[in-house]
């Protein structure tokens, strides 16, 4: 399958580019009978919508999903659900020195020789502007997940370049622009972030995301363990560059005695493993961990090329998020979402759970 | 595709339990004319085998790999190539403790909750045996980019435990049996998995794999990235908890002007990117690095329950490796080498007529 | 995969119910540089569209088709190809008969015990309506395979009921509202089909497809073999009951010297292959051949059960096709062009490499 | 995925050529709890196997099958299902012809193109001695269709060359070597076989098969609708050219109410259908036909042309089923198994059925 799906039985395939005619996005394979409107889908992508705090982009989307197909009567049909978001804020600028050059860390110069042309406007498919389709098809995920079987996927920032949320309190995420647990380093984070922004310069984030209610007997060993596909699904987002389950690397210098999870009939005493035991989720929470880098367009100029081969200096100007990561929260939410929906089909089958009371009519 | 296939156009799948009858595999889709024979896989699999240092299990597995077919004349026809290894060490031993108590940080309780049964013998389907099968698989793989494409995918341990390799030469990792580039650090190693055997604990590790020589080109976005399938392949090891593509997890605090991989003519004059940009290569190294937890199986009691929920202290005696990681190195190459050869056969299939005129560069 | 989706490399994932507010598709995995804008797929749409004779159903959709990602400065980019058609025909009408009856023969009653729920407005998803979107999704397969490789697919009605085409002239194809290629045959067609709309009733139809132009190789044993691909993408047409390759069921009466198509220096002497033999592309045309069921939707009343279980008598009025066969055409071409191209695809990547010396045979 | 494997969650991967080493396959997907052993799998093996009667192949194969794994305890686990059969009868011979000669209607002109070599040994891949394998995994699904869900899939010999049965008996079908159910037609059959051998010609057959007892609600519309997975799955099988469902080809003389299948509180009142409406199974019988081709190779001479382009006059001696349809009864139904299988577990889910008894652990 070509690389713009999701998923084996709950799939989602994405289009569009950041400065086209519309971003788009089918789920197949959602079970029929949820009860789905559009303003399921919004709230999410409000979270993520640039523009919402000084602390991001000031691009200016509605990001107004429409349900256009799959839904009758309010509830899901089992047919697929098309999305679609029209892009409304697509200045008319100059592209011809972005069209020329190869900017340093981002997609341009492989996308280049990929596909040996690139709609460079805005960084096109590149740009994570496409990870709204994610949050909205997340969503729908979230949803079932949470309707149908009790689980809850949260996420938050637990990391802000060098300032670590040292608190843990879920109310509190809601509660600022960061979505950092922690109330008492906000005001550290909005601090940074202004001196940031006057420097010109961009920092990483951490983002944490956990799924709670997970009954065990998720995954399927052993290519497509949860775990692995997790990793997939987070990696996989724009500006990823690690992924860890439960203990992660800090894995590395535990010791068996001390990372083992011991059972007892009340329950694990530990969940190091993150949920997972062999590929397969154990029915603990479900942790998982990313790293994203430091967003590449910043207006301090760099070394790059031309498409001649060149040397230039790139500045870029416009606007841009200074950490990507403020804003990367409900696209991991989604991404665990869309992955444990997938496995639970996947062990479940799409109508595994379809009341059915029509009569069953024979041959005469 | 069920979980036991990875792939798209270079397909793996496998099948085999640690104490069953034989291992098996069925490569799909490896171009015809390669040049294959059983001692092409056979030298990968020594170096995963058990047994060849006191660091590593004493299990006794030949390990010896037929190919059953897809070869003529000593080159592949195009057509599957199927393999086989006879599990050899199958001791008989009395399997009824572990048949009925689920062992703390094992698949036990998983794949039971998960089948509904369960070969517990050795740990079954979820014992690290298979990846004796990854390892032959990759073999071929690593063959066909080093001929085709003049592509190494190498690895090594970076750390182990409290200890981090320091230096980098290549030439010593196949020279001690940790595959650790810094020969200073072997001695420290080998005392302290010493005295860990004494002691009965297990402990972590860390290895990084890299690939050099890779076309710009690879990697289908927007989910199936380059650096996302390598994070489903890794993370797919038997006790992987993270997965890292270039600076990883180091990117959290980096601004943007340290962790973007400024380019000249001459090339790139960083890696922090690890060869992947927009989820394409971009010519420079592949660099990954994930992290291994402690193994499991330990003679130090633990707390765990029995099949109807009693608790239990499970003592696991028997032949184990005290660190997972020290075998994993050949693992990981077999699967970045897996990854990089299914997304150069699905580049080749979709691009495969792209004439790019874009100058190619490396790094300083 | 979920349902919706067709093809490996080239893939096709459509959405949208009759009555719905909009149908769609996604095409993935189009290689970059095919010129492209909407008018290239409009005109396949409007040969199928609805209205255009007296013979068809009088519903009146434009099927105006946009084209919302993928396509930078008039050429494809390699990314996604967002496709949206509006439907623009909803008449609000009675459907409480409808919603409580499973009329014969269509899809209500299967729909129901799948999902436990349907769309019964027009049939929802199980309308004939969704192949709009293969059509507009084969036009860009057929623009490429014609652009790149002088692939032709072309189709046309063999047989409408009782009266079958006799002779073949491509040329008379275009010109009737049958797609028939006996022009003298035209006439009876048009008396037939006034007859039985006056009757109420409804009859089947045989479409043959032939693709001139494909090269030896495609095809991917032995599931994946190209005539079985077509098989499944023929059969997923609404109304199919029956599709043939070649000499197709005359091959159960044949024997094998007459079957077998002998070879010269100069080409093929016969066809009765298809053009594939075991299951790739020989370089001789590619014939397929289906078969249509009557229309369904009769004002005949039949006997039926309602929702409850209790028999009815079903009369269906409103605007119906009287012969599902006539606007068929196009539809085959589509899914005929669409597997070409992923097995193209799916051909250069594995095999983008190979050198083949042996002499490529036409047909005398 | 590549081509070797069928199905999406319970999947078939094989490998294997004629005269290699030994044929095998990985059955992914297959429910834990079913009661296995290598003789349920024996039997119809044995129904497929050559030698049985003067009217097939007189080579000899044990086709003995061997699991590999996936079974513990007699019963499935879960985990991938390894099957071996060497090949036994590989006796050494003069290739060298073959190996110079492309024969008349054989895949070798083909495979030559697509992979650039080939096996030319007995037919290597493109042999239908691979679809033992495909007998072998539609035994496990054939087993758990009836075990499971009463479902029963039964083929039979509905016509060889210009012979019809005319009667339909079940039991007769295992009474004859041609299982055609119609037993006074076997004396015409038998005869007409001897004439066919003496000749040196072969004869096309067609094959009906029968899924009783399948619940309404299996298929994935709308490309992967029930009855394109089945034609996708017998037109996979080597000599089939036309695969119908239902009234297949009839349905295109057929008028809409001649064809509807009117329904009654007490069932269907026929079935031009085949079972299947809309892409999904409505709980009739699931009814298919196929067409096989006769065999190609054969001892009267034959136009072809050698590697090199020059024409030369091919005799084909050795061993060869005159009507490779004779044997075709167990490929057909196992085939049609597996499908069903197939959409049970997509409906369903690979776990849907399991019970399971252990404890629930939370986090203390």
């Amino acid at each position: 399958m070509s690389g713009n799906t999701f998923g084996k039985l709950f799939t989602v395939t994405t289009f569009g580019e950041s400065h086209g005619v519309a971003l788009g996005c089918i789920i197949d394979g959602c079970p029929p009978g949820l009860a789905l409107s559009e303003a399921d889908l919004q709230a999410d992508l409000d979270r993520r919508k640039p523009g919402t705090s000084r602390h991001t982009t000031q691009r200016r989307e509605a990001d107004e999903v429409r349900i256009l197909s799959g839904v009758f009567e309010g509830k899901t049909t089992g047919t697929p659900i098309g999305l679609l978001i029209e892009n409304t804020d697509q200045r008319s600028k100059d592209y011809s020195k972005i069209a020329s050059q190869f900017r340093p860390a981002h997609a341009d110069y492989t996308y280049m020789h990929k596909y040996g042309t690139r709609d460079y406007r805005g960084g096109g498919r590149s740009s994570a502007r496409e990870t709204a389709m994610r949050v909205a098809a997340g969503a729908v995920a979230k949803k079932f997940l949470a309707e149908r079987l009790g689980i809850q996927v949260r996420g938050y920032l637990s990391q802000l370049g060098p300032i670590k949320a040292e608190k843990h309190d879920w109310d509190q995420v809601m509660e600022n622009p960061f979505f950092c647990p922690d109330a008492d380093k906000v005001p550290e984070m909005e601090a940074y972030m202004d001196a940031l922004r006057k420097e010109g310069d961009s920092i990483g984030a951490r983002i944490n995301v956990v799924a709670e209610g997970v009954p065990p007997g998720l995954g399927e060993p052993i290519f497509d363990r949860l775990d692995a596909d997790l990793a997939h699904a987070l990696m996989s987002i724009n500006a990823v560059k690690g992924v860890e389950v439960g203990a992660g690397f800090d894995s590395v210098e535990q010791k068996g005695t001390e990372h083992r999870d011991e059972m007892t009939p009340e329950g694990f005493l530990s969940n190091n493993a993150g949920g997972v035991l062999g590929g397969i989720s154990s029915g603990q929470p479900i942790v998982a961990s990313i790293a994203l880098k430091p967003t590449s367009s910043l207006r301090l100029p760099g070394r790059a090329i031309d498409v001649d081969g060149h040397p230039v200096e790139v500045i870029t100007t416009g606007r841009h998020d200074p950490c990507v990561g403020i804003r990367a929260t409900p696209i991991a939410e989604a991404m665990m979402a869309i992955v444990l929906m997938d496995h639970y089909l996947r062990h479940r089958g799409q109508n595994g759970d379809v009341e059915v009371t029509t009569p069953v009519l024979g041959q005469l």
